[in-house]
């Protein structure tokens, strides 16, 4: 299994704290040492930074916690390989472009074989997972869909849980994914989230003796949503997503919150 | 106008030390501050760094020079801003995936505003530089004309060489492109070809007062070519292309040499 790490919020913030908790859990205080990647948004464009090595002793996991890159969308990944061997075309965060803007995708747990007997349209893998397949299938049915974005964000949310709803069929499917504004969250197991507005207060990491004091670091129209696998803080109050549960967070804030159908 | 710095090699290979030149001309000896990128494949997979910053004060630029990346494949790019702003999404780099492989592609020059009007099938692009519009309608000919990739790369290398003509046919159009194992180098006015295989000797860049001994780095079986804007070092013999010509490169060696046709 893995560990996702994601971020939404009202302006460009740097998530340096929470990502020096889930570093250490790559290879440290977890076992999710088989690479790992992070994907910025900045306006429409999107950078990522993909290391197939261990997070905690990664040189370019040290640049990204050390040199803050300021983002209002932010999806990471942290791997422990079960489908696909150890390589970069299999580190998460993926990524295709729809719509001229870049999606970034990345997944938490795993799906049956069968899954590869499904047809893809537009998008394929490059790599051998479970997950970038799931991602091709997903996006191809989006834009089989949509050739041109809704003008209703509520009616592709729809579309993507439905879609989410399928993969679900075939095991854990816990899922990131943004197209730049939007961050859609998927739950089948374990995904919990915070949002952090004022007034602001200190946060600890449990895996890293790391502590914030955020009323230093915002200002007091700032807001903040963390979304992670496992808390990454204490005496802090995470809300856990529920079995086919989705959340669409918008400029920090879940903007649609979305229980199981059917 | 921008610089372009390409190389194929036939085993994993840093780029360290004609990167450590490149980036001086990014803000220090060239005029080329509007940021930089930097592809390298590994496998079929490719990671990619993008900065707006200047090159020559990046922290991320600072990483790729001191940490060896090893590929056969690289692609990089210092950009002096012409067609759109200096922001993440107009900076080179640009990559899709097509035939479940990611291609990468880095331009220099201009191109008339015509461009614009060209119809694209597939791909779009995000940002609003001539470049990327470019690149997106290049690899919609490509995949329109090649639903699966080709057996022969002679015939892939002539579509591709018959539709950058036309892309010159708009003004200047010096690229690079890659699907992971053959590099597509392509000139309109400036770009130089270098191979370098044993009996390996010392190079001095011209940027910058930095010399490499290949005999220590290499075995005996190394081939390496660069490709630039511009010739990275003194005191060895590049090649320059011609106007309308296209070199393939594959594991290190020009592959096709083709001559400006028609």
């Amino acid at each position: 299994m893995c560990e996702l790490l994601g971020m939404s919020a009202n302006i460009p913030t740097d998530i340096c704290f929470s990502f020096a908790g889930l570093m250490q859990r790559g290879g440290g205080t977890g076992p999710h040492k088989d690479g790992w990647g992070i994907a910025f948004y900045e306006g429409r464009a999107m950078r990522c930074f993909h290391d197939p090595n261990p997070s905690v002793e990664s040189e370019i996991a040290r640049l990204v916690k050390n040199y803050p890159i300021k983002s209002k969308v932010v999806i990471s990944h942290i791997r422990q390989a079960n489908v696909g061997s150890i390589c970069l075309e299999n580190t998460h965060p993926f990524s295709r472009e729809l719509w001229g803007r870049t999606w970034t995708y990345a997944h938490n747990g795993q799906l049956e074989k069968t899954l590869f007997d499904w047809p893809l349209n537009f998008y394929q893998p490059v790599g051998t997972t479970d997950s970038e397949y799931a991602f091709c299938w997903l996006l191809g049915e989006i834009r089989a869909q949509f050739p041109q974005p809704p003008e209703d964000v509520c009616e592709l949310a729809d579309f993507i849980q439905s879609r989410c709803d399928q993969l679900r069929s075939l095991g854990v499917f816990n899922m990131l994914l943004s197209e730049s504004e939007h961050l859609f969250a998927y739950c089948t197991t374990k995904l919990s989230w915070l949002t952090r507005r004022a007034p602001f207060g200190e946060a600890s990491l449990k895996d890293c003796e790391m502590t914030v004091d955020f009323c230093k670091e915002t200002t007091l129209n700032d807001v903040v949503t963390v979304i992670a696998t496992e808390p990454l803080t204490e005496h802090e109050q995470w809300t856990a997503l529920t079995t086919g549960q989705m959340v669409v967070f918008h400029d920090g804030d879940p903007l649609l919150e979305r229980c199981a159908r059917g």
